[in-house]
């Protein structure tokens, strides 16, 4: 799978990534993955449920995964950080 | 499966759920289900993670749902929020 069908979640609004999600999707990417980490996994959740049932009503959640991601900090600490990815096909 | 069995996530810190999940493992339990709402989905996922690398280490990661619900405010007016269902086994 090429990178062309990730996006990231980040702190933008929730329309921004149902936009780039809908967009791949309509230019005919059959499988799109919304990666998130920390707070921004709720967002990814709420990305996939909108584009699902607002705009492509013929879509599939695929598999959702979860796992730890170490972060460091400017500092060089390293921090955990749970990271979700959830995928979308057609 | 009985109610029991379900932990609900919300605006408490991680660790009271990270507890109550161990408590309900080591007291015998072989399924738990988180269930969280809205914000409170990041913390879901950081319980599952910290449940799995630190406390209990034969538990696995079974199916992550996740859905829509409406949510009526205290006016009347119908709100729809993301949820996510996370099952844990041993």
């Amino acid at each position: 799978m090429s990178k062309e069908n990730v996006v990231y979640i980040g702190n933008k609004p929730v329309m921004n990534y149902v936009l780039a999600d809908v967009i791949q999707m309509n230019g005919g990417t059959k499988e799109v993955i919304l990666k998130a980490r920390g707070r921004a996994i709720s967002r990814a959740v709420d990305v996939a449920e909108i584009v699902r049932n607002r705009f492509i009503s013929d879509i599939e959640l695929g598999s959702i995964d979860t796992c730890t991601e170490e972060v460091m900090s400017n500092e060089g600490t390293a921090t955990n950080v749970s990271a979700i990815e959830i995928q979308l096909y057609k």
